[in-house]
């Protein structure tokens, strides 16, 4: 594997891309936004003699691998079917599908993938780690695939990630590590919040709580990271309420399609959705227990300043 | 503090009292079966020319303090009212509840103590770190009361505990802390359980999966100790089933006793209680995965097989 067509130049796709083509791969840039595309070609000390995007497009057969890292599983149908990627593609060539979406998605674009053409491989390979670890190169990889493919794509892999999981042999299981993994974060946040909002209801000190917490059995990676900044004012954003929207909409979806009982993420969810909702969806995701402290009754003099303001409007 | 009364020589008492004792104090035991005050006389190299249960209560007015490790909360009202320990007590006594019970309930406790007298101390603590940190003095001790109350306990707290954490300095408020603690102990187990059950679903490589988690985001204290043995089938038993529904149903207790809102821990509480209900409760907690294995249709083969017995039963 030398040439990629990398798909998604967003918060995590660009540093991606960036990491593979400084690990010595030829990176051919795809993005929505054909200006981005222009830049990284810029960047990359690349001179075209042709408009950027037409450069890449009119390249496509000649890569081994397309990696995509888009948004949802609706972007990733629109890029190999509907602007015709896969078709464009040469045979033996690899699909590196990267993006977070639900294992059923993958499986069906794999299988409506085969009924277009068989002469294809694909690899489902979502990561973890965020844009801190897009950065830095750090992903965790969780790929499922063809063993065959999967070797193709180590050498990419080991450019941007640490911790490479095999999460199995067929498309889709990749994609269900990554819920898995993900209805984790999601409850531990939302329990967290659950914690320390009964903590404050029973006007608990909550730094000697939090200090506590983060030492014993009832400790997680997520108290200590967001349990810091539950029992402060919203402020900082590293990661928004709207990404865990989606990412255990994912899990939900993913428990759906597998048919699996999953009370806790169910509600975790609706929490995150209750958030954005009430229009607080990009606030750091700690300001979930926002919702509790809503329920419980502690942001009630905001509630009333708010109301005081809205009746104010009414009456002008 | 130099001679205390222990009251419930139980799992965590009797190695709490005997740490006490190898730390100085003058312990005399009491408990509702009256071989187990003999054997801790008898360890101790303590003769005695009359009945042991006898000699600790003859003795009651000397202590400087009454340290409580029972069930549950009736059983802390039996000993101070129905037993009348509160009216043995010399002034200026301090009662040292260890038991884990609704921070609402030692508040009461607390309140009915006051009409009876008012020269005694009470002060609330309980402790986590379970029969392990007992026996190895390393308990984790949550206290409230009163600051004199506190401070004349301190010498004692260090012999029975690593971490002391002051909780505040209302009684109930130590019981609050520990009901934070627990809920997220129990759903951090149950949500581990729902996420593996997932994954199980999916035909994952358990193994892997739990290896990833262990070293994510998606971490916890919990998934590192039980994940292990929840994809095995059942064997040894650290912490059963019901010893969560007892904590996670003095969660729910004081949750509902401050009206929070805590959706998780009610659902995580239903989860165990549904193991219990099917005769599982001495099972390890990890086991409470079975459930959700049950509902996921994974228990399958078991159910018919149970099924036919009984249907061969029927046919007898």
């Amino acid at each position: 594997m030398e040439t990629i067509v990398f798909a998604g130049l967003g918060a995590m796709g660009w540093p991606m891309a960036s990491n593979l083509r400084e690990g010595g791969f030829e990176v051919l840039p795809y993005d929505v936004d054909a200006g981005r595309v222009e830049v990284f070609y810029r960047d990359g000390d690349v001179s075209l003699n042709e408009d950027a995007l037409t450069h890449t497009v009119r390249r496509l057969g000649e890569a081994d691998a397309l990696l995509i890292m888009v948004v949802n599983a609706d972007q990733v149908r629109q890029l190999l079917f509907d602007q015709g990627m896969a078709e464009a593609l040469k045979p033996g060539a690899c699909i590196i599908q990267m993006s977070t979406i639900a294992p059923g998605d993958a499986a069906a674009i794999h299988a409506d993938l085969k009924t277009l053409r068989t002469d294809l491989h694909y690899v489902d390979a979502p990561v973890s780690g965020g844009v801190v670890g897009a950065r830095a190169g750090s992903l965790t990889i969780m790929s499922a695939g063809e063993p065959e493919a999967l070797a193709a794509c180590q050498r990419a892999f080991e450019v941007l990630g640490r911790d490479l999981f095999h999460a199995g042999d067929r498309v889709g299981q990749g994609s269900a590590f990554k819920a898995v993994n993900q209805l984790l974060c999601g409850v531990h946040i939302a329990v967290a919040a659950e914690a320390l909002a009964l903590a404050e209801k029973n006007s608990l000190d909550l730094d000697v709580m939090v200090r506590m917490l983060g030492g014993s059995a009832a400790s997680s990676w997520m108290i200590n990271d967001r349990g810091p900044r539950m029992i402060l004012p919203p402020g900082e954003v590293t990661s928004a309420v709207d990404i865990f929207c989606k990412d255990l909409g994912i899990v939900c979806e993913a428990a759906r399609q597998s048919r699996a009982y999953t009370p806790l993420a169910q509600s975790a969810y609706q929490l995150f959705v209750a958030s954005s909702e009430r229009g607080e969806g990009r606030l750091d995701d700690s300001q979930v227990i926002r919702t509790y402290q809503l329920l419980n009754g502690q942001l009630l003099n905001e509630q009333d300043s708010d109301a005081t303001a809205q009746a104010g409007e009414g009456d002008a």
